[in-house]
């Protein structure tokens, strides 16, 4: 829906509800698509929320709150009776239902899973941790025998009702319920009504372990194209499969937290403009500081040399000017190897082909840095010999800040910490610090000081 | 395939290439799956590569095209005859085909297009441009017309020979070609064989324009969990689809371009170890020479208070502290926007809203940051009035890089400029000169210089 349309439907629905007639207000609502019922959902205060919601048909309401933020599902829900949350949630696929009932109270999730109607697809997904492959799976999958004919597996499909998304691949178990082949709806079709599944389905399904990482499975989907991802206990039997739309979510989450701790942030849990300053502080404030206490060394660094500096001014001019050059070689070489690790172009194994390829640019990026800047230098303040040191100053740093760049990352991972981490501003920090010492080295031996 | 399976082939296929077995080498490829073919094949040096591509069977040698990245194909097949080209061609998928001719020559373009199986399929495709709806759609789609019963769409489908992807959703048009519908696979087998398509199609389909801009198409399909997109003219006749692996990419790409453009760097257009130093610093230089061209702004700022700078060498020390924060804290807030924007959590009208969210923020970092500041100040240099400068100095950064944050993106986006590119290097030496304006105004008021 355009966006327009959307709030056109958005000033309906607030109308409906100033006029307190929630009738119509749930009949808006009920006309859209699910993303669009959640887009508008949400944009309505807190109490419109939990007065509206129990009005809209339970469908409906588990298509919203499939799509809406961890957070403010928890908030909303907690509004509601334990019978309407019951109503809601056995309109949800499996795998939402469990990420809800992880959100609200123990007691709660257990008075609600015990009167469900079929809590048995619900209960085991609630044993694998959040970002896991099991996490992710949803039990609603239709799992044909090997020795089924095709007629018969059309037949159980009839009669079988799932939701959109996990029809497109039929996987096949065999008696002790393990994992032995993947048939597409097409080639069920196409085939022999008489034909044993064994014989028309590809015997060597891809498929991960439950306690997979979330971003791994999603690689796994991506790389190999698939539509459906089946998960597996260590005895290869079949637990649950992942679904494209699910992975689709993971890819956008992992480069959204990517991109916020390069910009030196912890991840935000929801939409940033439903997000309040006190939260978005809290997240940053630990960054800034510990960046602040890494920047007094940089203080302290120029402290040392305060005598230097006392009988050359003029050094001081080209302080940011360098500091500002190795953090930008040095950011831009972090964001390309973390996105490198994250894609999997990269591996922690490669820190040596790494290390030799940020060589090679540091040392191009910095002999024409050092002939601007020797330019820039020599114009500023006739002294060939401050400009060289300057010069010389930039084409070390650059060097020194690709390597520290390029190994930072790599080292992270290989130690298990999120290489985003260790991202932009602590190594650029880290970076002013020792670049000053490099500065002022080279300083003392060109200037004579 | 695990990674030690895929560098335990690569080891079996590098002995066969020195045996000169290319039979043996051409069969172990052929084993694999197409992502974990075109993985091993990049491995190899060029001259392997273009001695082995022939031998490989043209199906898998396409699996092999449509995996590698734009550059490494075009190198590749500059090696190969014109007959050769048309062999892998025509096993290639519509879309797939369409990019590779457009990276060839015209020329020789259109002497593999005569001369293909089925070129009426990929010329259509040569009218649109790479990064739009157009360019990412495959014309190989099955569109049924609203008459049909059930039974004669299934038997269309079993006569027709589709590559996996494009089976999921089915497109209903009607006489004049337009798109009047859309069908699921499962609806139509569950149908009663009678029934006509336009009674069980579902008739509000989800469509785009075919000049829309291909982050756009896949950012509709994520949020409607679309297995496939159908692109229409101005008319809304069909033209093709879009499906859900070619989103995928499109959303990583988009992901991997906004990080890179972030660390302030040009995108690179293959896989970071296969690009070479050259071009790896040509990317970067720009960036890094114009980012140091605003730094000497900082330098010509500086110039402007010498004189102060030699009354209160101490006023020097905190320098980089000062802009180092005020760099960090306007990183974190651009990065969160410009993110905000590639997911469409915010909009450029949303200007308003962003800065006072960002003034509220900035201010409670800024306190926070002033407080710790002034501590740290106060025990480097017993002096209150030089502490108190450097406390409110930090204190207005904060605020002027977090309002300055926030608001480059959002213009940018609104004059129609990737908010990346105004990305956190720019900004950071942006605040870095603004900032040492705003320090040594506060520095003369309070030190009465």
């Amino acid at each position: 829906m355009e966006q327009n349309d959307l709030e056109l439907m958005l000033d309906q629905l607030k109308n409906a509800l100033e006029r307190d007639d929630l009738a119509a207000a749930a009949n808006i609502i009920e006309a859209m698509r699910p993303a669009d019922q959640a887009e508008v959902f949400a944009e309505l205060d807190n109490e419109q929320q939990s007065l509206l919601l129990p009005e809209i048909a339970p469908a409906d309401s588990a298509d919203i709150l499939e799509e809406l933020d961890d957070e403010q599902v928890a908030e909303l829900i907690a509004t509601l009776s334990t019978d309407e949350i019951i109503r809601i949630v056995d309109q949800m696929e499996p795998d939402e239902a469990a990420d809800l009932l992880g959100d609200i109270t123990p007691a709660q999730a257990e008075a609600v899973l015990s009167r469900l109607e079929d809590p048995d697809e619900v209960r085991p997904l609630l044993l694998h941790a959040d970002e896991s492959a099991g996490g992710l799976m949803t039990t609603e999958y239709l799992a044909l025998r090997r020795r089924m004919t095709a007629a018969e597996a059309i037949e159980a499909i009839r009669r079988w009702h799932p939701s959109e998304e996990t029809i497109y691949y039929l996987f096949v178990v065999d008696q002790f319920g393990r994992l032995s082949g993947v048939l597409n709806l097409r080639r069920l079709i196409v085939a022999n009504p008489a034909a044993r599944i064994m014989e028309i389905m590809e015997p060597e399904a891809i498929s991960v372990a439950a306690d997979v990482d979330q971003e791994e499975a999603a690689r796994i989907m991506t790389r190999y194209d698939l539509l459906a991802l089946p998960v597996v206990d260590e005895n290869g039997i079949l637990l649950g499969v992942i679904t494209f739309d699910d992975v689709i979510d993971v890819l956008e989450e992992e480069a959204t937290e990517d991109i916020q701790r390069l910009g030196g942030a912890q991840p935000l849990e929801r939409a940033y403009l439903d997000t309040s300053p006190v939260i978005i502080t809290r997240k940053r404030m630990g960054w800034l500081l510990l960046l602040f206490i890494t920047a007094t060394l940089t203080g302290s660094v120029m402290r040392i040399y305060q005598e230097d500096l006392q009988t050359v001014v003029a050094l001081a001019i080209f302080i940011p000017l360098l500091i500002g050059t190795g953090g930008n070689a040095g950011a831009q070489t972090t964001t390309v190897i973390i996105r490198a690790l994250a894609t999997g172009d990269v591996e922690p194994g490669d820190a040596l082909r790494v290390w030799w390829q940020e060589a090679r640019v540091g040392l191009l990026l910095g002999l024409g840095m050092a002939l601007v800047a020797f330019l820039r230098a020599i114009t500023w303040e006739p002294s060939a010999a401050l400009a060289l040191t300057v010069a010389v100053s930039i084409l070390a740093l650059v060097l020194w800040a690709t390597g520290v760049g390029s190994l930072l990352p790599l080292v992270a991972s290989r130690l298990g910490i999120d290489p985003a981490l260790v991202s932009g501003p602590l190594m650029s920090t880290l970076v002013d610090a020792t670049g000053l010492f490099i500065y002022f080295t080279i300083a003392r031996l060109i200037l004579r000081l």
